[in-house]
């Protein structure tokens, strides 16, 4: 039997590896970069099993829309919040917060990014493994 | 052998059937409609083999990620295009057009519709069945 949790979703292209801001593996493509008639590019991330990104905040905040495996999402001073396919997830101006795969599985969703983001730093193996 | 063309996507909620502008059976659930910070609500859309919407037009435009299946679009004028996951369409303000499933196939989209909607005549069974 086929585990889904153990493969990456291809919905939509993987595309490339991401150098910067992200620990462990994680891939990008963008999928939607005209000017109209959105507000917002649209981006894949595919996040292998303990991979995530830096502490990060929006300047417009962001929208997640999980498509595979199960993930993270953790704003600074509040418990992480568990995702798996179908959740969305409304990401206010300039919160900071991360997100990520869990350590078992892969997590994959496409980010609306309307505006620019201010990278922090990375979050800690030992804050990460603690959940 | 699991046929997925004769098995709608649950990757996002169905939501319920759409009682107007469509012919078949198709199903829609909004999955965002907050007012930041994107400028566009977005609704999951699943046709069952065969359904589709009415000739319409956008004030706006909108944008299409195909999360499952296989289907059409189609401009007033010009062939129609096939589609299948992983497909990502940018209708233009004000073109007259539908999408839905093939004849064979389920077919579920995201629909991100930043403004109001025209909408306008079906299309009928004499040139669906062509495609």
């Amino acid at each position: 039997m086929k585990n889904e949790h153990l493969s990456h979703s291809t919905l939509f292209p993987m595309g490339q590896k991401v150098e910067k801001n992200f620990i462990g593996d994680a891939y990008l493509q963008m999928v939607f970069t005209d000017p109209a008639p959105l507000n917002t590019a649209i981006g894949n991330v595919t996040f292998a099993p303990g991979a995530r990104n830096n502490w990060h905040s929006h300047y417009t905040g962001q929208v997640l829309l999980v498509t595979g495996g199960e993930g993270w999402c953790q704003e600074e001073g509040k418990p992480a919040q568990s995702l798996k396919t179908g959740d969305v997830v409304n990401i206010p101006a300039n919160v900071k917060h991360w997100h990520g795969a869990t350590k078992e599985s892969w997590f994959v969703h496409l980010a609306l990014t309307p505006g620019q983001t201010d990278w922090l730093e990375p979050v800690l193996d030992e804050e990460y493994i603690k959940l």
